[in-house]
């Protein structure tokens, strides 16, 4: 392992904590990498809970402050990880100070917000990446890899869904997610924004404009422990949900594709279905989630092949297991963080940067704004 | 079988004259009909190749004018399988001379020649029906079967697609189905009028408006045998094409379901995949047509029922084999034709009516109005 | 469509009469034929039930008596659709009468029967073949074609199932095929024998030597209508079951291949899942008769390809649909049929041929025999 | 987590070192567990090699002796990782001077090897298990679940596979798992054993008798580095396989099921197919690990769920991530260890014991006495 070490604090321990966490406690047990990590510190609001976190996800130090984590001189890398209202101050914050800031997606909950973080980044002498992990889906950096030698040709059809369906149950209670002054949007930008990143990042074109639609099917749902601060709206402890449960629209690509994207979650048996397929003069491809360790590829004669992507020589496998000995939803932060870190030490600028977070930011927006008016074709923004 | 005789003609020998007439001479060997077709006549254009259909598939004349099969007096019903510029015309025709209708999809080319021959329906002696023959799909009766039943609770998606991939290539010639003039529209009407017409009829809810897309990928294509009487455009026997090669929209249902609908010949590998999947709030079901005898069914745990629809109890199984003996893409004709045999013995009304293949034309106007308009929201006309 | 006929008689009217008459009704209207059939009488021993099944199947007359066939003048082929224990008789008589013959699988219920066939059929006038019609799905022609051309290069691994459930149900009754008298045996001839040839068809091997295991999991059941004249074995209305309730077995193949097979109908879920898969140096296939539109081939790379055998290069299939129109369980049959006119209008031998169908009988009968030694290894007689 | 803490120490650095370095590392940020266990020493006999792997994979010391660290009083478990010809020494050993046990598969490479080791465990004061980890894919586990509660009624089909093809290539060197000294046996013992395991856990039911097969297709191989002390047998640089290439038998379950297995790795095109699948009265199941998250259930009815076993209430699941975020090949030994390390702080006696593994043994050697002596149905020893 590297002698060069980077310090890292992490802001926020719930599902994303916990499994950044898990990359950055193994990402040198398995990579050869310029520069090693250690787990610094975490910080969260709540002491004990913080304190519980350190000690069970492997970081030297608990804190409730995330300025302190900022602050530090034994932190090179700031890692975070909370919800969406909060990242444009911590990221701002951290490149000012001289780290590096990798950020969980969206990158934030406006335009505006994510602007000011671009050009935070572009003026900076940190690096910056924004955590969309499903980029780094071995199955899904081998289908950039396909389109990028040229395997599909020219790409005709770009086509994208993100199904989940844990709140079809009307009595599920109003969280965070469910607040658009937390979350900024609902289904469009936590799982919407997974899928617009990864479907122009293996197409290698980006949405130009788009016509959606939104809806929110539950409109009122139980004040959960932790909205308590809600005042409900509706008498005896409901409160109204103010994001969207769905998004879809279709849209334009850069390169002349045809884009079909639709997020939701209220596809009832679907847990994880982000699907994408693409279509192109000489070949397509397919993927599923749900199937993570499958890539479904057309060269154009009479069917699919599944490719199990598990050989040596695609992305990011010849560290793991053996062929068939397939890898995990972690794992995709691990590869994540293992860029970030082989960017640090090279310096290099990783990818997706803020600037890319900033795309699909406006790609969100440009889709808002369409449902809000008539469902019209909306130029995105560049 | 009943000694009560129908007479048949048909018009037309081409691919659809082909499988209408397989299920016209199957039919009752298979199904106790309350009628017996006999295959009397086949029109077509040239006297030779109608004369050879005629003795190949079954038909006891051949004539070449369709005026002389509707001015029949042993005809009772009349089969349209020509191309959709032809189907008013001759629809009324038969419809006026007071013979039983079956015209092949869409119902026809503009909406204005629908409305004409669904007026005509509603006044005539004669039953009449549009035969979007994958509503006979035992597959797809079956989802019908289950969201009547409440299978799925409230439905909030529909999800269709059709993909084929037959004119990728840019060499292939410029068919009469590439043509506006012939054809209407190009997958739109062709294929996407399919799955608008079984999306709807598995959700029991309708489109009320669309935002939409449509593109054409290869604008010149090489003259054919059979469109050689078109002026080549671009010199050298080539022509243009005059229709949508994919078309795609999002939508809104009558009962409150969003839509995502696409249609398109250039997904490279797809040979014949009509997908439907919808979401309800008890459950979910997922159909591909590439594998005709599955349906995926979700109860809204934790994932999908293969279930194999070849058993006895399964909608127009129980008249052939044995479980898990497979039927084909033939059979959704034979279960057309045994449907509207049954509906004329017993004076009902079959289904899909002119007035439904009339609400199947609205929509593909919507769809080409808001596409052509800014892909605005644009509702689909009463 | 030929001038040349051949008169066709067929025995038997039930499952297997009505998908054979199916075959025989339609393959003029899809195969350009040397001779053109004409459906002439079919013999059961019910006049009633007889007269039925001529007027639906679409056969000129019908008799009581299958010698009647056997001896008429324009009765060219003779069909023979009825249980095992009459095929010897019928299929010698037929031969000697200058007759075609094709006969249902398995070729007899025992041996020598099947050996008095064999040697009928070679010193015949006649034409014979017996109908193991999985031969004709696409994908298992295609996956011989493949084979043939190397692109498995040196089998090493055999692995067949013919899975079904029919018979789980402990109060299902005493039908004919659960009696050893009627039926030869159980799983293993009826289904077993399938696998056997298809298998052995597919590799271009056979087998050699097996050791296998059989087992009647339910000794006793309800006797059926028409199973009435058994007497109960176990006092009100049961009677014993005769025959294998799954048959399985290792062996070693006449290449080199290792095999291993399995036929039973107590696979609960499994309807007619008759699953191939081989295994070779450069390449290997798969197929389940549950999705009988599809073959898997792996070329060696990384995964399996899952070609949709409906491509007009496809064996069989020019003659029906476009590409992604799939076919069912009855197109064998006139898969089937086709291949057998060939033979007969060009003079040549059908295969599989009697000696093929004395091959399958001689491994039936080495199961029968290692199953009943201790499943030691059990050469297959030559 | 729990302050009482015990020291691990492990032999070998390999694959399976990786992989269980990796358990040990990580269970404790997801499992709440009675003991914390401590990463001590790692043995291996290259000293720099051992020192790398104990910097990579986190263990504090390296030593170049396995008797060191079972001598060790900071080691309270030993987790041997060693090829199968050193289990029983080092297992006895470690038993003998008092500390837990978990050692890799199979057990050991002879009977009277199992048995010593199986005695040593009876009378020894600390827990052994053996490492078949595929019990704990969540998966196989839920697999039995269901059986256990009866859902599949009686199980009369257990259908086992387990396909590899990693050695098609004859140019493959002679790696240790390909000589009988070190391995034992081929693919019998390295990936038989866990289908054998596997498939008696889910039923319920061990098997009672075997016949079998085996067979070596490639009988020479070039002499690997690291096999470069064998005599080459033949000329230049080849050496002689001595172990299995492939191995299948049918058998007789205790319960009264039927029994195929099969293990090959010459299955070209399948990575890590190992498949069960079970039939019993009410209902079936299938797996394949290399769909690794999935499980297919039939209740009898028309088809199989497939079953995304990502839920909370699913075996090991509700540690780990959201549903529909699957887990990967080596969670099952992050399972394994947690489980194991749950029988040490309880003092209860974990599964699979070494009485069970050497119950394996003993099916492994009735396979290879029965494919020695003519396939002849052979007992497994008691």
């Amino acid at each position: 392992m590297s002698d060069r070490t980077v310090g890292v604090g992490m802001i926020g321990y719930a599902f994303m904590g916990r499994v950044h966490s898990q990359a950055w406690r193994n990402v040198a047990a398995f990579f050869d990498l310029p520069v090693t990590p250690r787990m610094r510190v975490i910080a969260g609001r709540s002491k004990d809970a913080t304190e519980a976190a350190a000690e069970r996800l492997g970081w030297d130090e608990a804190v409730t402050d995330w300025r302190e984590v900022v602050g530090r001189a034994d932190v090179d890398v700031v890692d975070i990880c909370t919800p969406g209202d909060t990242h444009a101050e911590i990221a701002i914050a951290a490149l000012r100070a001289g780290k590096h800031v990798i950020c969980e997606k969206p990158l934030a909950n406006t335009v505006p917000e994510a602007e000011a973080m671009a050009a935070a980044a572009a003026s900076a002498t940190g690096k910056s990446m924004v955590a969309f992990n499903y980029r780094r889906v071995p199955a899904i950096a081998l289908a950039r890899r396909l389109v990028e030698e040229g395997r599909l040709g020219e790409i005709r059809h770009v086509r994208a869904q993100y199904l989940q369906d844990w709140i079809v149950d009307p009595d599920f209670p109003l969280v965070w997610r469910l607040r658009k002054d937390k979350a900024g949007s609902g289904a469009l930008g936590d799982i919407g924004a997974h899928i617009i990143d990864a479907a122009q990042f293996i197409a290698g074109q980006h949405l130009v404009g788009v016509s959606a639609l939104t809806e929110t099917f539950i409109k009122e749902r139980p004040l959960a422990e932790g909205s308590a601060g809600l005042a409900a709206s509706g008498g005896s402890g409901r409160g109204a949900v103010t994001v969207d449960d769905a998004a879809l629209f279709v849209g334009r690509l850069s390169g002349g594709a045809l884009g079909s994207f639709e997020a939701t979650r209220f596809a009832t048996g679907r847990k994880n279905a982000l699907r994408i397929e693409l279509n192109g003069s000489l070949g397509s491809l397919a993927f599923d989630f749900e199937a993570m360790n499958e890539l479904w590829v057309s060269d154009g004669g009479r069917g699919f092949e599944r490719i199990l992507v598990t050989e040596p020589d695609h992305p990011y496998v010849g560290a793991w297991w053996p062929p068939g000995h397939g890898l995990g939803y972690e794992h995709t932060f691990t590869h994540e963080i293992k860029d970030f870190l082989e960017a640090i030490g090279q310096g290099a600028d990783p990818t997706p940067s803020f600037a890319d977070g900033l795309r699909v930011q406006r790609v969100l927006a440009a889709v808002e704004r369409s449902a809000a008016d008539g469902s019209r074709y909306t130029t995105v923004e560049d």
